[in-house]
Protein backbone atom coordinates (compact mmCIF):
# COMPACT_ATOMS: atom_id res chain seq x y z
CA UNK A 1 0.00 0.00 0.00
CA UNK A 2 1.07 3.69 -0.86
CA UNK A 3 0.31 6.93 1.21
CA UNK A 4 0.57 9.83 -0.17
CA UNK A 5 1.03 13.65 1.75
CA UNK A 6 0.26 16.50 -0.10
CA UNK A 7 1.89 19.57 1.21
CA UNK A 8 0.10 22.29 -0.80
CA UNK A 9 -0.18 25.75 0.03
CA UNK A 10 -3.92 27.06 0.42
CA UNK A 11 -4.87 30.95 0.67
CA UNK A 12 -7.72 31.78 3.18
CA UNK A 13 -10.67 32.29 1.36
CA UNK A 14 -10.04 31.15 -1.66
CA UNK A 15 -12.44 28.39 -2.02
CA UNK A 16 -12.57 27.47 -5.54
CA UNK A 17 -8.80 27.82 -5.79
CA UNK A 18 -7.69 25.50 -3.33
CA UNK A 19 -10.40 23.27 -4.55
CA UNK A 20 -8.92 22.98 -7.83
CA UNK A 21 -5.00 23.17 -5.87
CA UNK A 22 -6.19 20.47 -3.93
CA UNK A 23 -7.34 17.96 -6.91
CA UNK A 24 -4.96 18.23 -8.69
CA UNK A 25 -2.12 17.51 -5.94
CA UNK A 26 -4.85 14.41 -5.72
CA UNK A 27 -4.83 13.22 -9.10
CA UNK A 28 -0.91 13.54 -9.13
CA UNK A 29 -0.64 11.24 -5.65
CA UNK A 30 -2.91 9.01 -7.47
CA UNK A 31 -0.80 9.11 -10.81
CA UNK A 32 2.07 8.22 -8.18
CA UNK A 33 0.67 4.62 -7.33
CA UNK A 34 -1.01 5.80 -4.12
CA UNK A 35 -3.76 4.05 -2.24
CA UNK A 36 -4.47 6.88 0.59
CA UNK A 37 -3.88 10.63 -0.04
CA UNK A 38 -3.95 12.95 2.65
CA UNK A 39 -4.66 16.56 2.15
CA UNK A 40 -4.06 18.99 4.95
CA UNK A 41 -6.23 20.70 7.54
CA UNK A 42 -8.81 23.20 6.56
CA UNK A 43 -8.15 22.89 2.74
CA UNK A 44 -10.40 24.62 1.12
CA UNK A 45 -11.08 27.61 3.42
CA UNK A 46 -7.57 28.10 4.42
CA UNK A 47 -6.11 28.73 8.27
CA UNK A 48 -5.93 32.06 9.28
CA UNK A 49 -10.04 33.65 9.48
CA UNK A 50 -9.97 37.12 10.73
CA UNK A 51 -12.59 36.02 13.00
CA UNK A 52 -15.64 33.09 13.14
CA UNK A 53 -17.86 35.25 10.58
CA UNK A 54 -15.62 35.09 7.86
CA UNK A 55 -15.19 31.11 9.17
CA UNK A 56 -18.54 30.70 8.89
CA UNK A 57 -18.65 32.10 5.64
CA UNK A 58 -16.13 29.89 4.12
CA UNK A 59 -17.73 26.88 6.32
CA UNK A 60 -19.87 24.27 4.72
CA UNK A 61 -21.20 21.05 5.26
CA UNK A 62 -20.36 17.19 4.84
CA UNK A 63 -22.52 17.57 1.77
CA UNK A 64 -21.35 20.67 0.45
CA UNK A 65 -19.19 20.96 -2.42
CA UNK A 66 -15.44 19.96 -0.71
CA UNK A 67 -16.36 16.17 0.13
CA UNK A 68 -18.55 16.18 -2.77
CA UNK A 69 -15.57 16.78 -5.31
CA UNK A 70 -13.51 14.17 -2.80
CA UNK A 71 -16.49 12.05 -3.54
CA UNK A 72 -15.62 12.32 -7.13
CA UNK A 73 -12.17 11.79 -6.73
CA UNK A 74 -12.01 8.60 -4.82
CA UNK A 75 -14.04 7.21 -7.01
CA UNK A 76 -12.49 8.05 -10.45
CA UNK A 77 -8.99 7.35 -8.70
CA UNK A 78 -9.88 4.53 -6.34
CA UNK A 79 -8.57 6.01 -3.79
CA UNK A 80 -9.00 6.60 -0.20
CA UNK A 81 -8.31 10.11 0.58
CA UNK A 82 -8.37 12.00 4.10
CA UNK A 83 -8.29 16.01 4.67
CA UNK A 84 -9.75 18.61 6.88
CA UNK A 85 -12.75 20.65 5.92
CA UNK A 86 -14.47 24.05 7.45
CA UNK A 87 -17.89 21.96 8.38
CA UNK A 88 -21.10 24.00 9.33
CA UNK A 89 -23.01 21.81 11.10
CA UNK A 90 -27.07 21.43 11.12
CA UNK A 91 -26.99 23.48 14.36
CA UNK A 92 -24.84 26.53 12.96
CA UNK A 93 -21.84 25.35 14.81
CA UNK A 94 -18.48 25.60 13.13
CA UNK A 95 -15.96 22.73 13.53
CA UNK A 96 -12.39 21.98 12.33
CA UNK A 97 -13.03 18.69 10.89
CA UNK A 98 -11.87 15.79 8.71
CA UNK A 99 -13.32 13.39 6.47
CA UNK A 100 -12.31 9.94 5.52
CA UNK A 101 -14.07 9.56 1.89
CA UNK A 102 -14.17 6.24 0.10
CA UNK A 103 -15.47 4.66 -2.71
CA UNK A 104 -17.63 7.98 -3.41
CA UNK A 105 -18.84 7.57 0.49
CA UNK A 106 -17.83 9.94 3.64
CA UNK A 107 -16.97 7.04 5.14
CA UNK A 108 -16.50 9.32 8.47
CA UNK A 109 -16.25 12.92 9.90
CA UNK A 110 -14.20 13.84 12.87
CA UNK A 111 -14.50 16.81 14.62
CA UNK A 112 -10.92 17.99 15.83
CA UNK A 113 -11.30 17.84 19.90
CA UNK A 114 -8.43 19.83 21.21
CA UNK A 115 -8.31 23.50 19.92
CA UNK A 116 -5.20 25.43 19.21
CA UNK A 117 -4.86 28.94 19.79
CA UNK A 118 -7.57 31.02 18.43
CA UNK A 119 -9.33 28.41 16.99
CA UNK A 120 -11.54 28.09 20.36
CA UNK A 121 -12.78 31.63 19.41
CA UNK A 122 -14.05 30.24 16.10
CA UNK A 123 -14.90 25.94 16.41
CA UNK A 124 -16.70 24.01 18.72
CA UNK A 125 -14.54 21.28 19.59
CA UNK A 126 -15.61 17.70 18.75
CA UNK A 127 -16.86 15.31 21.34
CA UNK A 128 -16.25 12.21 19.82
CA UNK A 129 -12.93 10.22 19.84
CA UNK A 130 -10.79 9.71 16.26
CA UNK A 131 -13.03 7.30 14.34
CA UNK A 132 -11.09 4.16 13.07
CA UNK A 133 -12.34 2.92 9.64
CA UNK A 134 -11.74 -0.26 8.03
CA UNK A 135 -10.84 0.60 4.33
CA UNK A 136 -8.82 -0.88 1.35
CA UNK A 137 -5.70 -0.02 2.64
CA UNK A 138 -6.05 -0.87 6.51
CA UNK A 139 -7.36 0.61 9.38
CA UNK A 140 -7.20 4.18 10.03
CA UNK A 141 -7.87 6.48 12.40
CA UNK A 142 -8.31 10.76 11.89
CA UNK A 143 -7.19 13.36 13.46
CA UNK A 144 -6.77 16.48 13.21
CA UNK A 145 -3.05 19.03 13.57
CA UNK A 146 -3.19 19.68 17.95
CA UNK A 147 -4.97 16.37 18.64
CA UNK A 148 -1.79 14.35 17.68
CA UNK A 149 0.18 16.11 20.63
CA UNK A 150 -2.00 14.37 22.91
CA UNK A 151 -0.68 11.35 23.74
CA UNK A 152 -4.17 10.13 25.25
CA UNK A 153 -5.45 10.45 21.71
CA UNK A 154 -2.92 8.29 19.27
CA UNK A 155 -3.69 5.61 22.48
CA UNK A 156 -7.10 5.63 21.79
CA UNK A 157 -6.80 5.65 18.50
CA UNK A 158 -4.40 2.28 18.75
CA UNK A 159 -6.37 0.68 21.18
CA UNK A 160 -9.54 0.64 19.04
CA UNK A 161 -7.31 -0.76 16.56
CA UNK A 162 -5.67 1.45 14.63
CA UNK A 163 -3.00 0.56 12.20
CA UNK A 164 -2.75 3.66 10.35
CA UNK A 165 -2.89 7.18 11.90
CA UNK A 166 -3.73 9.75 9.48
CA UNK A 167 -3.06 13.59 10.32
CA UNK A 168 -4.55 16.90 7.97
CA UNK A 169 -2.85 19.52 10.32
CA UNK A 170 -1.82 23.38 9.37
CA UNK A 171 1.26 23.47 12.18
CA UNK A 172 2.29 26.93 12.88
CA UNK A 173 5.81 27.27 12.75
CA UNK A 174 5.89 29.01 16.10
CA UNK A 175 9.15 29.20 17.57
CA UNK A 176 10.78 27.17 15.13
CA UNK A 177 13.36 29.29 13.46
CA UNK A 178 12.73 29.64 9.77
CA UNK A 179 15.80 27.51 8.52
CA UNK A 180 15.15 24.87 11.15
CA UNK A 181 14.56 21.48 9.56
CA UNK A 182 11.33 20.35 9.84
CA UNK A 183 12.32 16.80 10.73
CA UNK A 184 13.97 18.60 14.30
CA UNK A 185 10.22 20.64 15.49
CA UNK A 186 8.42 18.88 18.28
CA UNK A 187 4.92 18.43 16.39
CA UNK A 188 7.02 15.89 14.33
CA UNK A 189 9.02 14.77 17.17
CA UNK A 190 5.78 13.96 19.19
CA UNK A 191 3.93 12.43 16.61
CA UNK A 192 6.91 10.00 15.80
CA UNK A 193 7.10 8.90 19.57
CA UNK A 194 3.38 8.24 20.14
CA UNK A 195 3.60 6.19 17.17
CA UNK A 196 6.83 4.48 18.64
CA UNK A 197 4.56 4.10 22.16
CA UNK A 198 1.92 2.20 20.45
CA UNK A 199 3.35 0.78 17.16
CA UNK A 200 0.98 2.19 14.66
CA UNK A 201 2.27 4.21 11.23
CA UNK A 202 1.65 8.07 11.55
CA UNK A 203 0.93 9.90 8.45
CA UNK A 204 0.82 13.81 8.89
CA UNK A 205 -0.20 15.94 6.03
CA UNK A 206 0.89 19.53 6.83
CA UNK A 207 0.74 22.94 4.78
CA UNK A 208 3.23 25.32 2.91
CA UNK A 209 2.96 29.00 2.24
CA UNK A 210 2.35 31.86 4.54
CA UNK A 211 -0.83 33.16 5.20
CA UNK A 212 -2.04 36.48 7.02
CA UNK A 213 1.73 36.10 9.02
CA UNK A 214 1.30 32.89 10.17
CA UNK A 215 3.82 30.33 8.58
CA UNK A 216 4.64 26.46 9.01
CA UNK A 217 6.46 23.75 9.94
CA UNK A 218 6.16 22.42 6.45
CA UNK A 219 6.10 18.68 8.37
CA UNK A 220 4.42 16.44 6.23
CA UNK A 221 5.99 13.08 6.89
CA UNK A 222 5.15 9.02 7.46
CA UNK A 223 6.75 7.18 9.37
CA UNK A 224 6.27 3.29 10.97
CA UNK A 225 5.12 1.88 14.02
CA UNK A 226 9.08 2.07 14.91
CA UNK A 227 8.64 5.30 14.92
CA UNK A 228 10.88 5.35 12.37
CA UNK A 229 10.63 7.96 9.19
CA UNK A 230 10.18 6.50 6.16
CA UNK A 231 9.28 9.26 3.86
CA UNK A 232 9.45 13.28 4.64
CA UNK A 233 9.32 15.91 6.00
CA UNK A 234 10.45 18.04 2.70
CA UNK A 235 13.66 19.47 3.80
CA UNK A 236 12.88 22.85 1.95
CA UNK A 237 9.18 22.65 4.02
CA UNK A 238 8.01 23.79 0.67
CA UNK A 239 5.47 22.13 -1.96
CA UNK A 240 5.68 18.30 -1.69
CA UNK A 241 4.11 14.91 -2.42
CA UNK A 242 5.49 13.05 0.32
CA UNK A 243 4.97 9.48 -0.34
CA UNK A 244 5.57 6.13 1.28
CA UNK A 245 4.91 2.74 1.07
CA UNK A 246 3.36 0.25 4.14
CA UNK A 247 1.72 -2.94 5.28
CA UNK A 248 -1.42 -2.23 7.49
CA UNK A 249 -0.35 -5.43 8.93
CA UNK A 250 2.99 -4.58 10.05
CA UNK A 251 0.72 -2.56 12.58
CA UNK A 252 -0.77 -5.46 14.25
CA UNK A 253 2.65 -6.69 15.82
CA UNK A 254 3.01 -4.83 19.12
CA UNK A 255 6.08 -7.35 20.30
CA UNK A 256 9.14 -5.12 21.25
CA UNK A 257 10.84 -7.73 22.76
CA UNK A 258 10.11 -11.51 23.67
CA UNK A 259 8.65 -10.66 26.63
CA UNK A 260 6.99 -7.14 25.65
CA UNK A 261 4.05 -5.74 23.72
CA UNK A 262 3.40 -2.26 23.32
CA UNK A 263 -0.48 -2.12 24.42
CA UNK A 264 -0.26 -5.30 26.99
CA UNK A 265 2.19 -3.88 28.61
CA UNK A 266 -0.12 -1.29 29.82
CA UNK A 267 -1.10 -0.49 33.40
CA UNK A 268 -4.71 0.93 33.09
CA UNK A 269 -5.87 -0.44 36.45
CA UNK A 270 -3.16 2.52 37.43
CA UNK A 271 -4.19 5.47 34.80
CA UNK A 272 -7.46 6.02 36.46
CA UNK A 273 -6.37 9.45 37.06
CA UNK A 274 -5.73 10.22 33.25
CA UNK A 275 -9.67 9.71 32.30
CA UNK A 276 -11.30 12.09 36.00
CA UNK A 277 -13.06 14.84 34.72
CA UNK B 1 19.30 24.36 40.13
CA UNK B 2 21.65 21.98 38.89
CA UNK B 3 21.21 18.65 37.99
CA UNK B 4 23.49 15.82 37.28
CA UNK B 5 23.10 12.81 35.42
CA UNK B 6 26.27 10.26 35.77
CA UNK B 7 26.60 7.94 33.03
CA UNK B 8 28.82 5.60 34.59
CA UNK B 9 29.45 1.91 34.12
CA UNK B 10 28.31 -0.75 36.19
CA UNK B 11 29.27 -4.57 36.54
CA UNK B 12 26.82 -7.17 37.18
CA UNK B 13 27.47 -8.78 40.28
CA UNK B 14 30.42 -6.68 41.59
CA UNK B 15 28.28 -4.35 44.36
CA UNK B 16 31.30 -3.07 46.30
CA UNK B 17 32.96 -1.76 43.25
CA UNK B 18 29.45 -0.33 41.51
CA UNK B 19 28.85 1.12 45.05
CA UNK B 20 32.04 2.74 45.21
CA UNK B 21 32.11 3.86 41.22
CA UNK B 22 28.61 5.19 42.02
CA UNK B 23 29.46 7.69 45.00
CA UNK B 24 32.96 8.96 43.38
CA UNK B 25 30.39 9.69 40.33
CA UNK B 26 28.24 11.70 42.79
CA UNK B 27 30.73 13.53 44.25
CA UNK B 28 32.31 14.68 41.30
CA UNK B 29 28.63 15.98 40.56
CA UNK B 30 28.52 17.71 43.75
CA UNK B 31 31.87 19.52 43.08
CA UNK B 32 30.58 21.06 40.09
CA UNK B 33 27.84 22.12 42.29
CA UNK B 34 25.08 19.83 41.46
CA UNK B 35 21.83 19.99 43.24
CA UNK B 36 20.00 16.89 42.29
CA UNK B 37 22.13 13.70 41.34
CA UNK B 38 20.76 11.23 38.84
CA UNK B 39 22.29 7.69 38.97
CA UNK B 40 21.58 4.77 36.80
CA UNK B 41 18.85 2.23 37.04
CA UNK B 42 20.17 -1.16 39.17
CA UNK B 43 23.76 1.05 39.50
CA UNK B 44 24.68 -1.21 42.59
CA UNK B 45 23.98 -4.87 41.70
CA UNK B 46 24.31 -4.37 37.35
CA UNK B 47 21.64 -5.37 35.00
CA UNK B 48 22.21 -8.33 32.92
CA UNK B 49 21.73 -11.02 35.35
CA UNK B 50 21.76 -14.87 34.34
CA UNK B 51 18.19 -15.64 36.42
CA UNK B 52 16.43 -14.55 39.33
CA UNK B 53 18.94 -16.37 42.08
CA UNK B 54 21.45 -14.30 41.39
CA UNK B 55 19.39 -10.37 41.75
CA UNK B 56 17.93 -12.46 44.53
CA UNK B 57 21.29 -12.43 45.56
CA UNK B 58 22.69 -8.85 44.65
CA UNK B 59 19.32 -7.21 45.71
CA UNK B 60 19.08 -5.75 49.37
CA UNK B 61 16.11 -4.16 50.84
CA UNK B 62 15.58 -0.06 51.70
CA UNK B 63 17.57 0.02 54.68
CA UNK B 64 20.66 -2.14 53.02
CA UNK B 65 24.46 -0.59 52.37
CA UNK B 66 23.03 1.09 48.86
CA UNK B 67 20.56 3.52 50.27
CA UNK B 68 22.49 3.85 53.33
CA UNK B 69 25.72 5.25 51.57
CA UNK B 70 23.08 7.38 49.05
CA UNK B 71 21.76 8.86 52.88
CA UNK B 72 25.29 9.50 54.44
CA UNK B 73 26.42 11.42 50.61
CA UNK B 74 23.46 13.32 50.68
CA UNK B 75 23.42 15.03 54.04
CA UNK B 76 27.64 15.54 53.40
CA UNK B 77 27.28 17.13 50.03
CA UNK B 78 23.48 18.79 50.46
CA UNK B 79 21.81 16.89 47.60
CA UNK B 80 19.01 15.38 46.32
CA UNK B 81 20.13 11.73 45.19
CA UNK B 82 17.92 10.03 42.56
CA UNK B 83 19.17 5.99 41.95
CA UNK B 84 18.15 2.67 40.53
CA UNK B 85 18.66 -0.29 43.15
CA UNK B 86 17.96 -3.85 43.20
CA UNK B 87 15.31 -4.41 45.96
CA UNK B 88 14.47 -7.54 48.03
CA UNK B 89 11.17 -6.77 49.75
CA UNK B 90 10.10 -7.80 53.02
CA UNK B 91 7.49 -10.33 51.06
CA UNK B 92 11.06 -12.11 49.75
CA UNK B 93 9.81 -10.50 45.91
CA UNK B 94 12.45 -8.47 43.64
CA UNK B 95 11.46 -5.08 42.44
CA UNK B 96 13.22 -2.88 40.13
CA UNK B 97 13.72 0.15 42.20
CA UNK B 98 14.41 3.97 42.32
CA UNK B 99 15.05 5.79 45.60
CA UNK B 100 15.18 9.56 46.52
CA UNK B 101 16.93 10.59 49.09
CA UNK B 102 17.38 13.65 50.73
CA UNK B 103 18.70 15.16 54.08
CA UNK B 104 19.46 11.83 55.03
CA UNK B 105 16.28 10.43 54.43
CA UNK B 106 14.90 7.51 51.68
CA UNK B 107 12.24 9.83 51.01
CA UNK B 108 10.23 7.69 48.09
CA UNK B 109 11.16 4.15 46.81
CA UNK B 110 9.76 3.83 43.54
CA UNK B 111 9.30 0.06 42.23
CA UNK B 112 8.93 -0.04 38.26
CA UNK B 113 5.91 -0.60 37.46
CA UNK B 114 6.46 -1.43 33.49
CA UNK B 115 9.38 -4.43 33.42
CA UNK B 116 11.16 -4.75 30.70
CA UNK B 117 11.65 -8.15 28.53
CA UNK B 118 13.17 -10.77 30.78
CA UNK B 119 12.86 -8.49 33.66
CA UNK B 120 9.72 -10.12 34.43
CA UNK B 121 11.11 -12.98 35.05
CA UNK B 122 13.38 -11.60 38.23
CA UNK B 123 11.04 -8.47 39.29
CA UNK B 124 7.24 -7.93 40.48
CA UNK B 125 6.17 -5.20 38.88
CA UNK B 126 5.38 -1.86 41.06
CA UNK B 127 1.61 -1.14 41.95
CA UNK B 128 1.94 2.76 42.37
CA UNK B 129 1.91 4.92 40.04
CA UNK B 130 5.59 7.81 40.44
CA UNK B 131 5.51 9.33 43.13
CA UNK B 132 6.22 13.22 43.32
CA UNK B 133 8.39 14.47 46.16
CA UNK B 134 8.81 17.99 47.24
CA UNK B 135 12.29 18.57 47.30
CA UNK B 136 14.82 21.99 47.69
CA UNK B 137 14.96 21.44 44.28
CA UNK B 138 11.43 21.34 42.83
CA UNK B 139 8.86 18.57 43.00
CA UNK B 140 10.52 15.66 41.50
CA UNK B 141 9.00 12.44 39.88
CA UNK B 142 10.51 9.29 39.84
CA UNK B 143 10.50 6.54 37.27
CA UNK B 144 12.24 3.93 35.91
CA UNK B 145 13.84 2.86 32.15
CA UNK B 146 10.48 1.32 29.94
CA UNK B 147 8.51 3.31 32.12
CA UNK B 148 9.13 6.61 30.85
CA UNK B 149 8.36 5.38 27.72
CA UNK B 150 4.37 4.87 28.53
CA UNK B 151 2.79 8.27 27.87
CA UNK B 152 0.36 7.32 30.71
CA UNK B 153 3.53 7.60 33.39
CA UNK B 154 4.54 10.94 32.64
CA UNK B 155 1.23 12.52 32.23
CA UNK B 156 0.41 11.02 35.70
CA UNK B 157 3.58 12.71 36.97
CA UNK B 158 2.99 16.26 35.43
CA UNK B 159 -0.91 16.07 36.84
CA UNK B 160 0.24 15.29 40.40
CA UNK B 161 2.67 18.20 39.63
CA UNK B 162 6.01 16.79 38.79
CA UNK B 163 8.40 19.77 37.53
CA UNK B 164 10.92 17.41 36.94
CA UNK B 165 10.86 13.91 35.83
CA UNK B 166 13.90 12.02 37.09
CA UNK B 167 14.17 8.75 35.24
CA UNK B 168 17.63 6.32 36.53
CA UNK B 169 18.01 3.86 32.76
CA UNK B 170 19.45 0.94 31.25
CA UNK B 171 18.21 1.59 27.38
CA UNK B 172 19.55 -1.65 25.66
CA UNK B 173 20.91 -0.48 22.61
CA UNK B 174 18.67 -2.93 20.32
CA UNK B 175 18.30 -1.81 17.38
CA UNK B 176 20.43 1.32 17.41
CA UNK B 177 23.65 0.84 15.25
CA UNK B 178 26.82 1.21 17.44
CA UNK B 179 27.54 4.60 15.41
CA UNK B 180 24.42 5.92 15.54
CA UNK B 181 24.25 9.14 17.59
CA UNK B 182 22.08 8.34 21.41
CA UNK B 183 19.87 11.61 20.17
CA UNK B 184 18.46 9.74 17.58
CA UNK B 185 17.37 6.73 19.35
CA UNK B 186 13.79 6.51 20.06
CA UNK B 187 14.12 6.14 23.49
CA UNK B 188 15.28 9.64 23.75
CA UNK B 189 12.80 10.94 21.25
CA UNK B 190 10.20 9.59 23.07
CA UNK B 191 10.93 11.33 26.80
CA UNK B 192 11.84 14.43 25.21
CA UNK B 193 8.19 14.56 23.15
CA UNK B 194 6.41 13.10 26.70
CA UNK B 195 7.92 16.06 28.59
CA UNK B 196 7.09 18.68 25.73
CA UNK B 197 3.58 17.30 25.91
CA UNK B 198 3.14 17.94 29.68
CA UNK B 199 5.41 20.86 30.09
CA UNK B 200 7.74 19.06 32.53
CA UNK B 201 11.63 18.62 32.78
CA UNK B 202 12.89 14.93 32.40
CA UNK B 203 16.80 14.10 33.22
CA UNK B 204 17.48 10.51 32.35
CA UNK B 205 20.28 8.71 33.90
CA UNK B 206 21.36 6.00 31.23
CA UNK B 207 24.67 3.90 31.76
CA UNK B 208 27.10 2.71 29.65
CA UNK B 209 29.90 -0.52 29.27
CA UNK B 210 28.50 -3.71 27.69
CA UNK B 211 27.05 -6.37 29.84
CA UNK B 212 27.14 -9.73 29.24
CA UNK B 213 26.25 -9.26 25.48
CA UNK B 214 24.04 -6.54 26.14
CA UNK B 215 24.92 -2.74 24.57
CA UNK B 216 23.34 0.22 25.73
CA UNK B 217 22.01 3.34 24.14
CA UNK B 218 24.26 5.99 26.68
CA UNK B 219 21.46 8.38 26.51
CA UNK B 220 21.71 10.41 30.12
CA UNK B 221 20.10 14.01 28.87
CA UNK B 222 18.29 16.64 30.68
CA UNK B 223 15.42 18.48 28.17
CA UNK B 224 13.19 21.58 29.12
CA UNK B 225 9.29 21.86 28.94
CA UNK B 226 9.43 22.35 25.81
CA UNK B 227 11.34 19.15 25.11
CA UNK B 228 14.50 21.13 23.79
CA UNK B 229 18.10 19.06 25.01
CA UNK B 230 19.54 21.54 27.97
CA UNK B 231 22.41 19.05 28.32
CA UNK B 232 23.26 15.35 26.86
CA UNK B 233 23.27 12.95 25.66
CA UNK B 234 26.82 12.57 25.07
CA UNK B 235 28.36 11.91 21.74
CA UNK B 236 30.36 8.75 22.22
CA UNK B 237 27.74 7.21 24.50
CA UNK B 238 30.14 6.79 26.56
CA UNK B 239 31.34 7.79 30.93
CA UNK B 240 30.11 11.36 31.27
CA UNK B 241 28.80 13.54 33.75
CA UNK B 242 25.50 15.39 31.89
CA UNK B 243 24.88 19.09 33.97
CA UNK B 244 21.92 21.13 33.18
CA UNK B 245 20.84 24.76 35.20
CA UNK B 246 17.22 24.36 35.16
CA UNK B 247 14.30 26.65 37.24
CA UNK B 248 11.81 24.44 38.56
CA UNK B 249 8.92 26.67 38.69
CA UNK B 250 9.65 27.30 34.78
CA UNK B 251 7.43 23.73 34.49
CA UNK B 252 4.02 25.24 36.43
CA UNK B 253 3.44 27.42 33.17
CA UNK B 254 1.67 25.04 31.27
CA UNK B 255 0.61 27.52 28.64
CA UNK B 256 1.52 27.16 24.97
CA UNK B 257 -0.43 30.33 23.28
CA UNK B 258 -2.59 33.01 24.35
CA UNK B 259 -5.46 30.14 24.63
CA UNK B 260 -3.75 27.04 25.59
CA UNK B 261 -2.69 25.38 28.43
CA UNK B 262 -1.07 21.76 28.18
CA UNK B 263 -2.89 20.38 30.74
CA UNK B 264 -6.03 21.97 30.95
CA UNK B 265 -6.47 21.63 27.48
CA UNK B 266 -6.64 17.65 28.17
CA UNK B 267 -10.27 16.32 27.24
CA UNK B 268 -10.53 13.57 30.25
CA UNK B 269 -14.26 12.93 29.92
CA UNK B 270 -13.53 11.41 26.73
CA UNK B 271 -10.06 9.44 27.50
CA UNK B 272 -12.21 6.85 29.75
CA UNK B 273 -10.92 3.90 27.51
CA UNK B 274 -7.44 4.88 28.67
CA UNK B 275 -8.01 3.79 32.23
CA UNK B 276 -10.60 0.78 31.78
CA UNK B 277 -9.27 -2.20 33.26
Amino acid sequence: MRIACCQIAPEVGELERNRRLAAAAVEAAAARGADVVLLPELCASGYAFRDREEAHRLAEPADGPTLTGWRELSVRLGIVLVGGFCERAGDGRLHNSAALVEHGEVRAVYRKAHLWDRESLVFAPGDEPPPVVATRAGRIAVMVCYDVGFPEWVRLAALEGAQLVAVPTNWPAGTLPAAAPAAESMEVLRARAHASASRVFVAACDRHGPERGTTWVGGSFVCDPAGALLAGPPADRGEALVLADYDPAAADDKRTSEHNDALADRRPELYGRLAAS
